[in-house]
């Protein structure tokens, strides 16, 4: 694209939903501007997503765009020339990872947060119990889709990797404050190689928070 | 597409959201072989969506693709040479539909929802006023979205369109059970029109179910 860019990113450091992205920007090499925002008082925040005042927002030349996935979408077709395709090219390939993202961000992802909430016992076995059986799902998807790949996306990292990629360190972080193992080798063996993978990968590693700067903040929280 | 399509959708006929494929079906002049479902026994249903068990299900060539919205991206870019675009072209104008559908599905329609379920007349009142507060949004969002034009996508029905649309057959059999006002002209006079015109367009009157039929349906509910 000739024109003049103007690509600004709100974020907050800590949030997996930022995080994703900035690997979205940084798979594109896109350059643009962080801002490390104060969730209550921003007014650049406020102005620029009124309707759920959250992070992140993308402000690409004026313009704000919401909502994370909806920000991979737009960067991933907005500099749609520029490094790899996030999104699968087929349809149905498209459909699964659209899927698979949904159910990791409307079931999955709350189930897991919902457990760290709750004070009865009994809920948060139950819950537990719902975040294991999401990862063998999770796990047999990750063997249909990727065909003996590395990644969600094949050899490098896409839409579905982002979207439940972002949410590791987070729980590589609580595993490690509260001595769980929620990642089971013995349970789900290509999902946890996956992991590793996706941690170790330049793009992500640069961009997401280092797990013992989380665990100190979510100590704060307990 | 040269090559034989087998085309089947899994639905049941009061579905707002299995309304939603069948639009875009329409829209995009596929044939197809429709299944009304009963959601506790169907064999095929729990084989082509063993995650949610819900409908719709669109099975394209066997393949089944899951989740309405999901669906209707399918079918926007599976026969995408045939009929208007449903999705904008512009990656901009793309996030803005997808970003309001997501309002629409996520806290929208839900807040509806639990105001018909709630016994307490007080949860009522405050989810009926967060309901007119959305659809003050939703306003907005439609006159700057639509630019004079009549419909989200333009002159032609689009994805927003299809999303929000999609319910208003549900809305118009509550405001008839039940004597209410939700889609107010005197508050929304902009999406009272487009309403209008949604619901008499010949895509949209031949799929969708008539509102006395779902007054009848809502009534054995009651």
């Amino acid at each position: 694209m000739g024109e003049r860019q103007e690509v600004k990113l709100l974020g907050t450091w800590y949030s997996p939903v930022v995080a994703r992205a900035k690997i979205a920007l940084r798979l594109k090499s896109v350059d643009y501007d962080y801002f490390e925002e104060d969730l209550v008082k921003s007014e650049l925040l406020l102005k620029s997503n009124p309707v759920h005042k959250k992070v992140p927002v993308l402000i690409h030349n004026n313009k704000p765009i919401l909502e994370s996935l909806n920000i991979v979408e737009y960067i991933d077709e907005t500099w749609n020339a520029s490094g790899p395709s996030i999104l699968p090219s087929h349809p149905h390939d498209r459909s699964q990872a659209r899927f698979w993202s949904a159910f990791v961000d409307d079931k999955w992802f709350p189930t897991l947060i919902a457990t760290t909430i709750t004070k009865s016992e009994n809920a948060k076995a139950k819950g537990m119990d719902e975040v294991g059986e999401g990862l063998l799902l999770l796990e047999d998807a990750f063997i249909s889709i990727s065909k003996g790949k590395r990644f969600f996306g094949g050899e490098v990292i896409g839409f579905m990797d982002i979207c439940l990629g972002s949410f590791l360190v987070i729980l590589k972080a609580r595993e490690k404050l509260n001595g769980e193992n929620i990642l089971d080798k013995s349970k789900t063996p290509s999902l946890c190689k996956w992991a590793n993978e996706f941690l170790a990968d330049d793009t992500v590693k640069n961009v997401v928070p280092e797990i013992d700067r989380v665990v100190k903040f979510m100590r704060e929280f307990n």
